[in-house]
């Protein structure tokens, strides 16, 4: 399976267990910025496309708990572990299944509503996927896609080489046939897929230090750590220098200190077949 | 007085007529976003610091239509304008009065609170100039500051030139004594200059197709004529050869295409003394 395999490769930020970590504190940091006007009604049929490592499958599944979620992803490991996840949490709506986002098992017309989120930016073909889910969806059907936009950040204090650490992100994700700017174009993306009624609305990550929580969890330990995790790909590609990397590093840990301020902006689209 | 002199060559968008009607087509746009929060009791003294043509005097005197608001300003030809305005709308609880942000002829404990808009990025001193208006608080009173964020600007198709061309007004801003980038930084700034229970909010303008009023009112009509503003400055300062401004222009023209989108950032923040 080339494909498969591709695809995991091209996982940017890898599976270590530092990344799972880092998931699952994004995760829960976000969680009502991001998912808290989802809900599926009782009995409906959900696909979530590409669950990874579960760590959006847990809120997906308790905010909607009499709905029935079928949950895929293109890896094993993945997939072992999201089950895993959702075993210890209790949670009993939640079917996995082994599937290509690009050739999913599943009759025209299958489920009520389709769930993204943090998938398309990884795939090099983003409207393909939402071209071959849409049969999936039942006539006015609901999909549902979440994305960041790394090219959204900016903070304070100001600092060129962290903004340039940020850049290598984009140019990573790029090389690996991603596109770590896709939050932006999700109106136009999902539009031109085939879907009516999409409306998108910005969700900012918005930090100072009136919110430590946010802080920690967002500015240190989902973005900076993010950031970090590439080290070690940038100097082998020689997108920065160790050192110009390292001032960057050091400046956005700046901007958690409490004078500093840090902003990410995710994008949530809707829309209708 | 040649800090008014000063202070008025300092606005970096100048006084045109066209300029005048940039101003109102944002304050319009832009009314819902910024303003919906502030209302001020019936009753209440509220100073206007910086009102200029009194594009958000208006707004804020319908909003708080039994305050009393008293809206201040160093340019005796924005106060006339701003008079004007006021008058045509039938709007009778705002005084004018002329002075300077920096030597306010008001004694203190003068005000139940105090407003800020799109003031303090024209200020070499920003933090002075919350730090002379605090007195004129009274115990409790609150502060509200409203200021966007040139760097927070995005866009979709990405554009290097269109990027350039948003970073010269930074710098044409840094140049004369401003700050393009101070939204960012409002927390940081009020709670510095002593008032506490800082709180400050994002408010993305964001654009899609899906919401023609703002392609037109904003992404065009606000924010690339804005830009084009400067086009003679950047050219005399030698920022940008006129081939890449063009080209610039014309790229934040392409994000109000059916399939562009245009992101920017103001922030609010509130205080009290």
């Amino acid at each position: 399976m080339p494909e498969k395999n591709a695809q995991e490769n091209c996982y940017v930020h890898g599976y270590s267990d530092r990344e799972c970590e880092r998931l699952a504190d994004q995760a829960q940091t976000l969680t009502h910025l991001l998912h808290d006007d989802t809900h599926y009604p009782a009995g409906s049929l959900v696909l979530e496309a590409g669950c990874g490592i579960g760590a959006q499958t847990i809120i997906l599944a308790r905010n909607s708990p009499d709905a029935h979620i079928t949950s895929i992803d293109i890896s094993e490991d993945s997939l072992r572990r999201a089950e895993e996840k959702v075993r210890m949490e209790g949670i009993t709506n939640v079917t996995f299944r082994q599937g290509d986002i690009f050739a999913l098992p599943f009759e025209t017309g299958s489920f009520d509503h389709i769930f993204v989120c943090f998938v398309l930016e990884h795939l090099t073909e983003p409207r393909r996927a939402l071209e071959e889910l849409r049969p999936l969806l039942k006539e006015g059907g609901t999909l549902t896609v979440i994305e960041g936009d790394h090219g959204s950040t900016f903070f304070h204090p100001e600092n060129a080489d962290a903004r340039q650490a940020v850049g290598c992100l984009v140019v990573l994700q790029k090389k690996m046939g991603g596109n770590a700017l896709i939050g932006r174009q999700l109106y136009p993306l999902v539009a031109s897929a085939g879907y009516s009624d999409v409306r998108v609305s910005p969700r900012m990550v918005y930090v100072d230090s009136s919110r430590p929580g946010l802080v920690e969890g967002f500015t240190k330990l989902t973005f900076t750590t993010m950031v970090e995790g590439v080290t070690e790909e940038v100097q082998k590609q020689g997108l920065m220098t160790r050192d110009a990397w390292e001032r960057g590093i050091a400046a956005l840990n700046r901007c958690a200190e409490p004078d500093g301020v840090f902003c990410y902006t995710f994008f949530k689209a809707t829309a209708r077949k």
